[in-house]
């Protein structure tokens, strides 16, 4: 298959790229390195040695012997390259992670909550909109967020994308006065977005079903958890390939905040009382996922598949007290930059993967590897001024920098 | 109130502006006048001769001796000048009309699709965005379109915005597993647009949701039916203040566009069966919700108020056989360039206007005055070629040119 990877540059990108080539498909990567711009606009840096782009390349070229092509498009505004990539090139998927994937990125100022949008609606779109011109059937793989179904009790496992509901109706099929009687309907999970950033996932939702309705596009919508570790069977076979992995406020996640802060010897920061529970899945599941769901498309007609991309959840306040016991450091509690609950359940039903032969790698395992091969292994090229967050979701929130360091900064 | 009215140059913006100028406010128009230059773009124009901006607000001081102010802002681009002018005019409500509007136009071509979709998802991001950051309690009023619900038969008058659920849960509050039970909850209607204009407003409505949860901003969102009729009160009152009139087959509405075949003798073009049910509302009754919907503002911390905004329905070829009896024309049926089914029904629940005041101008009064002050009148200012409507939803429609005028494109 012909596979167009956009933001192929990135953290699940990369390895998903080279996933793909080592399979034998046939890999161009779309990126308009817009991430690494944004690592020098705030002053961090992957903690791993991460090469251009162009060295990456030639280094699986020479490790595999496979080829991967690098187009430097943006997504998001340059329609025409990336409709002529679709045509030229007889793209038959497009595995689309060019959005800037950031919560508190997406919340530091009103130039960030416009940039965000304005870039993710119109990489979507664009996107959309190109396959419906190029007039080919290309299968559409998007990477979606659990955070589109907001965080708290359901009441019930989240469903995979759609919701069993009834409805009380009054009127027959033809609009007539009816006894009330109650319809089952499925939709689309209500969206109770946490961020600007989890907002533009629910806009791409809407936009998918739309298309999918209106152009019968093929579109497979992969909710996904935190992803964790760094590196997958690919980019693990030369330092050339390592992944990224980013430590700082705004775009380490939790998890590998903790890991960082523990490497450089600094208390683990749980924000409010870590009462927040998330969903995590490591980043060679997400690799292997996308293989399962290039593998299963929908038929065209179908309305947008949804998958659940995750395998476990933890609650913050426990993830904080593992990594303390196996690295030997301190948990500190700050006050939330967050605007969410203080604590909150999240079961999730993740049937389709499990049942397509996903064999997860669960946090117990990896955890250990994550500590000693990349946090500690690369811990002097931290910035530890970089790791708190600092971003606020509303005028009235504080920032989450613990007491102990405050003076660090 | 200090009132910014966005998109005041529009069909609905300008009576808007001059009624809410009447009744006292302070009145500040912006307006990028993309409206106008769409209008160059598609080669068509009012029938109504509309004066310019400038123009039109010097004859409104002349004749009711009240000062509208005009910034032309692009509201999707020029944040900056956005915020200064929330915050240096002491801003206390904004009427959002600045979106491209017209569903045909959306669909006409990849690029059509992409900008309704920037301009209209930028320009009300811009709008919240600026909100916030300007610190004021702005109260922001929006026109929406009934277009978000779907038109089809739910089996119950579809209500203002929010439907009443219930789903089978079988975890207790605290996540326990329990026996199944049913739970009602209150979700923002399930949507289902029906283009990409459509689109952009069900887009809208999240971006609504978010920013009253996460902000506590106070928004207004209102789901209009599809407005006819021309003038109000203040645009009679002098022919320069005329509203304007389209009648092009991207702009024209269904209505405007039978009046408009009607007046230069040509048969009323009815798309597939004319079994489509639409809402209708009269421009003199939109700029009296806007007043009341003003009036009677959300509290800081409630969720998006949402009224239906339209006060009947009625079957396109109801509509047609009406126009045709009152100014004697002939009715064709032409294949549908949408993308829709050929028949539904649609009943609509809008208590919350007429609970507040409206009191409605139906069709069957106001459309004899339609057909004698504005079709008739313009009428040798119209441009017959423009009438078709040929915009296509998917590459497997048609174009709705009738066959007895198609030669005469
Ligand atoms: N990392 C996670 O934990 C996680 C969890 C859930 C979902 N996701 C989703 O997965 C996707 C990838 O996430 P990631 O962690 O790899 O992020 P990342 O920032 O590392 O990678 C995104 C890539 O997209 C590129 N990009 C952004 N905008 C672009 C544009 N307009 N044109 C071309 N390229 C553009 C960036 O340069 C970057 O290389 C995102 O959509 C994200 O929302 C990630
Ligand atoms: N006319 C209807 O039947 C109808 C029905 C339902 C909802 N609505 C909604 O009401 C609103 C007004 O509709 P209308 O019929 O008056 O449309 P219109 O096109 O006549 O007016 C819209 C105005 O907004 C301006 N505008 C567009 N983008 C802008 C931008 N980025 N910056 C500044 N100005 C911008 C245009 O120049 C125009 O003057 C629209 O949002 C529309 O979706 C209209």
């Amino acid at each position: 298959m012909k596979i167009a990877i956009l933001g192929g540059d990135g953290f699940c990108g990369w390895p998903t790229s080279l996933h793909l080539s080592n399979l034998g498909h046939d890999v161009v990567i779309v990126d308009n390195l817009s991430r690494r711009r944004i690592d020098e606009e705030l002053g961090a840096n992957s903690l791993t040695p991460i090469q251009s782009i162009e060295d990456r390349i030639a280094a699986w070229h020479e490790v595999s012997g496979k080829t991967v092509e690098f187009k430097n498009i943006d997504v998001a505004q340059d329609y025409d390259a990336l409709l002529s990539l679709i045509v030229d090139d007889q793209v038959d998927a497009i595995v689309h992670f060019a959005e800037q994937r950031a919560a508190p990125y997406s919340m530091k100022s009103p130039k960030n909550k416009r940039y965000t949008v304005d870039n993710n609606v119109n990489a979507t779109n664009n996107v959309l909109t190109a396959i419906v011109e190029s007039g080919r059937n290309v299968h559409l793989v998007h990477l979606g967020t659990m955070g589109v179904y907001g965080y708290g009790t359901a009441g019930m496992k989240i469903p995979e994308g759609y919701l069993d509901i009834e409805v009380v109706a009054d009127e027959d099929k033809n609009g007539n006065p009816a006894e009330p009687h109650r319809v089952q309907q499925q939709i689309l999970y209500p969206t109770n977005p946490g961020s600007v950033y989890h907002l533009t996932k629910v806009l791409d939702q809407n936009m998918f079903a739309y298309f999918a309705k209106n152009d019968q596009l093929r579109i497979t919508d992969l909710h996904q958890g935190i992803v964790w570790g760094t590196n997958t069977r690919e980019t693990a076979m030369d330092e050339r390939l390592v992944n990224r992995f980013d430590y700082d406020g705004d775009y380490g996640t939790v998890l590998n905040r903790f890991l960082m802060q523990a490497a450089v010897g600094y208390p683990l920061t749980v924000h409010g009382t870590g009462g927040q529970t998330r969903a995590f899945i490591h980043i060679q599941d997400t690799v292997r996922c996308i293989e399962i769901a290039l593998n299963n498309p929908p038929t065209r007609g179908d309305r947008v598949m949804i998958f659940n991309q995750m395998t476990e959840t933890h609650r913050v306040r426990d993830l904080a007290a593992l990594i303390a016991k196996i690295a030997d450091a301190k948990v500190e509690n700050v006050p939330n930059p967050r605007n969410e609950a203080a604590e909150n359940e999240l079961h999730v039903r993740n049937d389709t993967f499990l049942d397509l032969g996903l064999n997860p790698t669960k946090l117990a395992e990896g955890l250990l590897l994550e500590v000693t091969d990349i946090a500690r292994k690369y811990a002097d090229r931290a910035d530890r001024s970089k790791i708190p967050a600092t971003s606020l979701w509303t005028s009235n929130q504080q920032a989450g920098v613990p007491a102990s360091v405050a003076g660090n900064k």
